[in-house]
């Protein structure tokens, strides 16, 4: 007989989404794409990699090519939480946990932290591989109320944080909006949680890519025991490496290794000796800088775009680092029909709607500005522009 | 307050494997271990990665060091299809999804066949990583009738298949038995399966390790739309590259996709290029015959040693192929407390018990043979005969 292939309530209630669907058609070259969420490959030390390559495959050819323990390579190890301590208390190697990429971490926290119906706390919008990665185990998502600078912490009730399992956020120039939370907010957040005993996870991809103002201290640096914090060497070094880290107090950290071990018992010893190797005698130091100016140069390049040529009505924001802006179109209209009208005009981006766990928000849309050489951002504005001026003079309002 | 940190239930029921704990020390140079599971070394063809490492970032380095999709490297899931085919049936590349190892494909297979309760069949004893990774989504383990030739088709009812979410086995040179199963048990276990329909899980990290005799046909050859296939590239060229894949029909294929994308985006694009470029020009059909004459000589080796050494009473089976000899204690001897003797020897091998979805047998243990020196073989199997014979003295029947 046919083979029956009974899928698992959480497979059925994995869709296909329809926008990365639509998204395929942006690999083709003649299209502008504001679409991707991929750093610059213009930043990738090439040499670099090379060279530490060169040297693990002559200096531990055997040790790099065999299996590895599961917490990581401890040199790696050290050297993260070297880093980390930078801020002020001190973070301890063994609860770095190196992950294949920052992704695994959210799919560990979800498998160690939620059971079915568990309350999760997210920001509004917040970043939609966070919310795919949990929704396997089917949590009851609380979208927190904020606003540009983040999670609005007056408005937070200790009713809304009551006996959720972790309040996920990120602080640093967040995906999908490219907004930073201000240090008074990181405090009374962190306060907040401490006070009603509910962990913070702090994702934080992006926090190396502040243009200008001085980094701002992490929820981690501010309650070590409270905070579980995720971090990545995707947009400090390359994402084809999937290098990312999970900082948790001792007791889940163990758990979190234990159910490493079940999804792949390791991050390739390869590519983490190679990082390792890479990072010596202060690479990042003199690399991130390079990173930060290319990418302020790019989004300055788009926000002057948007003056020029998004109409009176849409608001977005300035961000200080990272690589996305958020725009907000006037009530009414909807960016996923936008893009598909984009889409005809060789032009793309990512509709804001999935980035909400509740509640989405069809008038919004997500920029990334980092690999669209000047003059396409320039020439994808004014398409962008044109046809949501084409949509407001559509509008029933305005009729 | 203190951050309360709820763990799921999932979580909970993660034990921390106390032999886990035993083994670390058999990480002690003057330990002899038989406990690993890990290739040998000598295995490992390093110039040829290192060839192929430098061709990568000679040609391909932006591609190498960037996000890719997430079902895998084009070209590598082409060359696998194209290999998987010799065997018969036609498999398409669209089936394969390259994996971050073969474990991360356990993990995958859970979270999209497997709910609380859901009934899962294994094989008697059965691979650890599927148990545990399984185990994370609380199946019902149903644990079949096996003899040295692997699953007992003979006495396999159409209850005991009826309603299973799938059947997990390796038939070749199984972990941890070593056995293999022969042709006319496949034949038989895929009609059963077919007439049950139920789907096949066929791991298989092994096959290439024939010693001698000729490949039997895989369980995918014979139903390619009834079974799962998992292969790895950690036995024939090295596990610290974390590369594996699956292959199952489209629809299982795509839900695979979709919760690979939450689980870690994508196995790195560095390591999947590399390994690629390494299995040019029929390279893999030259080594593998490398690996398979240093593994028979080891095997032949272990097994002369166990012959000398070992008492009457106990039995074990002579591999064909792959890295593990099994081995049944007479009944009341408990291979754990023999561990913690071995160990004060340093002599370390790996307890059956943990091997076991149910009613694990403590008089069981598995050998591997492949890493140790010959001498060293001799000698740490006399020091296992020496403790054995003194088990067996100590039993209460004896006394």
């Amino acid at each position: 007989m046919t083979t029956q292939y009974t899928l698992s309530r959480r497979a059925q209630a994995l869709t296909s989404s329809a926008i990365r669907e639509i998204l395929k058609v942006t690999e083709r070259p003649e299209v502008t794409s504001f679409a991707g969420g991929l750093p610059s490959p213009a930043t990738f030390p090439v040499e670099r990699m090379r060279q530490a390559t060169e040297k693990v495959l002559r200096e531990a050819p055997e040790a790099a090519l065999q299996y590895g323990p599961t917490e990581g390579f401890t040199p790696l190890r050290e050297w993260i939480a070297d880093r980390l301590s930078r801020g002020g208390a001190r973070i301890p190697a063994s609860r770095v946990l190196i992950t294949t990429g920052s992704q695994q971490g959210l799919d560990l926290l979800g498998k160690v932290l939620i059971d079915e119906g568990s309350k999760v706390l997210v920001e509004t919008p917040s970043y939609l591989g966070a919310l795919q990665a949990f929704s396997l185990f089917a949590p009851q998502f609380g979208s927190l109320p904020s606003d540009e600078q983040g999670i609005v912490t007056d408005a937070l009730t200790p009713e809304q944080l009551a006996g959720a399992r972790f309040l996920y956020c990120l602080p640093n120039f967040q995906n999908p909006t490219g907004r930073r939370m201000p240090l008074e907010r990181r405090q009374a957040l962190v306060a907040l949680a401490d006070a009603a005993g509910v962990p913070l996870v702090e994702d934080d991809p992006y926090g190396e890519l502040s243009y200008g103002g001085e980094a701002l201290p992490s929820l981690l640096s501010m309650n070590p025991d409270g905070v579980i914090y995720m971090g990545s060497f995707s947009k400090v070094l390359a994402p084809g490496l999937r290098l990312g880290y999970v900082v948790a107090p001792e007791h889940v950290h163990a758990k979190m290794v234990q159910a490493k071990q079940a999804a792949d018992l390791h991050t390739p010893s390869f590519s983490q000796r190679i990082v390792y190797e890479a990072l010596q005698d202060g690479f990042i130091d003199r690399h991130i800088p390079e990173i930060r100016t290319l990418y302020a140069a790019q989004c300055q390049r788009m926000l002057a775009a948007l003056e020029r040529e998004f109409p009176a009505q849409v608001k977005w924001n300035r961000p200080e680092g990272g690589m996305f802006i958020w725009v907000d179109l006037p009530g009414g209209i909807d960016s996923g029909a936008l893009l598909a009208k984009a889409i005809e005009r060789n032009v793309a981006f990512v509709p804001g709607a999935p980035f909400y766990a509740v509640d989405p928000k069809e008038n919004t849309l997500r920029l990334s500005f980092v690999t669209v050489p000047g003059e396409k951002i320039d020439a994808g504005v004014k398409v962008l522009g044109e046809l949501i001026k084409a949509e407001i003079a559509a509008l029933p309002a305005a009729a």
